[in-house]
């Protein structure tokens, strides 16, 4: 997704008229038949969409451009605009989860152009893939028309491998070119980010030289006027200047004297998230991308910073909730799909789960009944201190707050937590076993078995909380994402280990007593 | 934190030079002694730090300000213009969560002026306001001064009670209006993101009159002038004009003619989430905040966007991994605060385990050595099972994906996949169970129990797949947060219901058997 300057999708405004002119639309009457099923199926979600009932404060949904005829007096402007069956942009979007592609590309077909342009461009590109390749090849034209040079990258990289070089040859020349050079790069790379449409100055021009440049280049297919840089004859990034400060300056003076020259910058094989991560610890809002040669290739927007932000978010989610990520939405995601990433990680959680059955075969003399009552409690309370102890490193480290250095530091933390957690649970489990034991519940023993489940569920829970911290680290020491120390897996870890620890302490404290 | 129309902290430039004249520094000894200290910490964390390595291609660190000496010629912008001893922003930023505030607030007296300006502005809101608390009476009014009034009203809001007055004191008349205007809102609704500072036309000006007008407030104190909203006198917000539309429109058009109309806008009351799912919705830059009454308020823009995102990610993983929200980075939450948000999900977690005593309780008969084998390999391969489908369904709703009315969707797919993944499942736990007992681990009928293990595995992975996929929705209709179907809290939730289902299938299976 690219940035343009201007809040309302005004895309439109820099792009010729033409490019959607040919788009075709439905005949009136099916036309109207679509609009209905798919308000119909808005409908099924609109009580729950808090969204939509407080955006829609007087909007009609429709986007007037600039060379529309003059404008309606104030007070018409809160009158709907529209035909009562004219299916608008909000409805769609509230049902557009829940429809196939055939529904889509009709929905789109069915809103007012304008509309559809934006709704289009706002989409995911994962959306907008599937879209394009759905369109007949003689509309697939205008539709990629419609996007900007990394928007374009996205959809082809999300094509099917045999339809990239026909949707490339949908572009025209110079964008093609854009669009070839920016395939080049990873999609986790700055590079795969950035937008090479930025506006360039040279640092000898004045400043008057410079904002009547810029101010040519603003119906220009550049994404941002507001923020120039300030190259040499080799591309090299010299500074950078504000719109805002060339218009604060002296225009007599040249640029050179005005740019910042000290230019927060990443390079265009720098990996997204650290992109982002640099971001925010500079507050920025554009950061020029430069090659190894510092040479500038293009630059990233904050607006492209969320959705990195976002997906990284839900893909350490869906790892830490011991799920493969998710190619596509979650209601999207075909069954097939979803069984496999789901099935696989839970195959090998079963194989480890198995050991337990291995470990409990070593104790099986001591598995008598009332050892068995504790087992779930005690091993249980090791892994939800271990799945706390995890979450809370990797959010740590995907927000830099804690790097791998810093692992002797999270330890010295974490015993002393994992002790005081373990000391509090086990009393409290204690006391549960000595209320039951008194009542009979536990035979004789009910003592030295409420001392027996103290003491496991105390090391158990410190075993979790260490076991839990340190994993993020290994995995990352061996070049594996944090994330990966999933919920499930620290809780599997602590099922084993923690039958070790409670039959260990079984032995010590019940040989010759129950077992 | 709001944006400032520039990349670079240009912030300083639009504030009058006096505000930071009197911020004391350290005497040069002591600084070196600072500064070597703070580089020793950031050295430990070096190695490991990716992005410092990759940010820093020929950049000095300082920022040149407009009102300079001429600049450097281009073969001297490369060489560090800064001595050797001195601490670079880079170096402090790396130290940072190590150090405590005595540190911290040294740190910053040894930078250069304008990096600890652009050091502080672009802090966290709870460093910035445990920082001010920490400075010297006389030294606070600069430090505060420094921030956009809507980084005030988020310092203000985490620094003590006792404190708040007399920090609002030190802003000057208009600021402290607006700040107090913008106390009124809670943080996590729109009114409380948004900047007051925007730039407002009328619609019967000239696009001439309107670029010199805005031209004027590019010295001003206006957040940006690169979108100006169309108000009319009751403030009521009439349509939205980029500064690029405006230098690409005929002068002597009105800006009625040029506006567009149909402006997304989000009401001051919005929650914060929501408003970020509009940004994503729309791919905006920036939105309009109005009241009930259509006025305008203010504005929210992408950058305060990323921060929303991002507390909202962490907050949902912390939730999901069972621990309550922190409210400080996990380095600088005090051991006590960790062991007390922990701890109390916890024990609420272990007093549920404490019912898998009881369930075992009821079988205590068939709580066989054999059979209790097998026990912790079935519930947790449920518990596995419901923290994925609990993750999926959570992370869908947080992005918007799933609404609560989607919940028979929901359920309709998990009983397939549940059901398919449970089949899996339970043929791999039966083939593992066949071949030890082929072996003879598990005495005369370790058919049956081969039988009885793959049944219980496949209707508790169905089981905790239903249970892990509901439950956020459940929460959700309660008015909780569906982020609070925890890993642990759905592992507790079907280690209690899979006891009963294995050993109901125990009792179909092999009673008159083995038990």
């Amino acid at each position: 997704m690219s940035v343009s300057d201007d809040n309302v999708p005004v895309a439109i405004v820099d792009r010729p008229a033409d490019v959607t002119a040919e788009i075709t639309t439905l005949p009136p009457e099916e036309a109207q038949k679509v609009a209905a099923e798919i308000r119909a199926v808005a409908e099924r979600r609109g009580d729950d969409s808090e969204v939509f009932d407080l955006v829609e404060i007087g909007d009609t949904g429709r986007v007037r451009r600039p060379s529309a005829a003059p404008p309606p007096l104030p007070s018409e402007l809160a009158a709907p605009a529209i035909p009562e069956d004219q299916l608008t942009a909000d409805e769609l979007r509230d049902a557009w989860p829940l429809l196939d592609l055939e529904e889509r590309s009709d929905g789109l077909r069915v809103l007012l152009r304008e509309d559809a342009e934006e709704f289009f461009v706002a989409l995911p590109p994962v959306d907008q893939a599937a879209l394009v390749q759905h369109f007949r090849p003689g509309q697939r034209r205008q539709w990629i028309r419609m996007l900007e040079p990394d928007d374009v990258v996205d959809v082809i990289q999300r094509a099917n491998e045999n339809h990239r070089d026909q949707l490339l040859a949908l572009l025209d020349a110079p964008t093609r070119k854009e669009v070839t050079a920016l395939l080049a790069y990873q999609e986790d790379e700055a590079g795969g980010l950035m937008s090479p449409r930025y506006a360039r100055l040279r640092p000898q021009m004045t400043v008057g030289e410079a904002i009547s440049y810029l101010q040519r280049q603003a119906r220009d297919r550049v994404e941002t006027i507001y923020t120039a840089y300030v190259l040499d004859p080799e591309q090299r990034l010299l500074g950078v200047v504000s719109f805002r400060d060339l218009l604060a300056s002296d225009p007599k003076r040249t640029v050179a004297e005005i740019m910042e020259t000290a230019v927060q910058r990443v390079t265009d094989e720098m990996d997204r998230e650290a992109v982002s991560r640099v971001f925010a610890e500079h507050d920025l809002n554009v950061i020029p991308v430069v090659d190894r040669d510092g040479r500038m290739k293009g630059i990233v927007t904050v607006d492209d910073i969320v959705d990195v932000v976002r997906e990284a978010a839900t893909e350490d989610a869906q790892k830490f909730g011991g799920v493969e990520v998710l190619d596509l939405p979650y209601l999207q995601s075909s069954r097939r799909e979803m069984i496999r990433k789901r099935g696989r990680w839970l195959l090998i959680l079963l194989i480890g789960e198995m050991l337990t059955a291995t470990a409990l075969g070593f104790f099986e003399k001591e598995l008598i009944a009332v050892l068995a009552l504790f087992l779930p409690l005690i091993i249980s309370s090791g892994g939800n201190a271990g799945s706390q102890a995890s979450t809370l490193v990797i959010r740590a480290m995907a927000l830099g707050e804690v790097r791998g250095r810093d692992w002797w530091l999270v330890v010295r933390r974490e015993v002393v937590i994992g002790f005081a957690l373990g000391a509090l649970l086990g009393v409290l489990a204690a006391v549960r076993v000595l209320i039951w034991g008194a009542a009979g519940s536990y035979g004789a023993h009910w003592v030295l078995i409420g001392v027996t489940v103290a003491l496991s569920v105390t090391g158990c829970v410190l075993w979790g909380t260490l076991a839990g911290s340190m994993l993020p680290f290994a995995l990352r020491r061996v070049g594996a994402d944090p994330a990966n120390a999933s919920a499930p897996l620290v809780a599997t870890l602590v099922d084993v280990s923690g039958i070790i620890i409670y039959f260990t302490i079984v032995k010590m404290v019940l040989t010759g007593v129950l077992v």
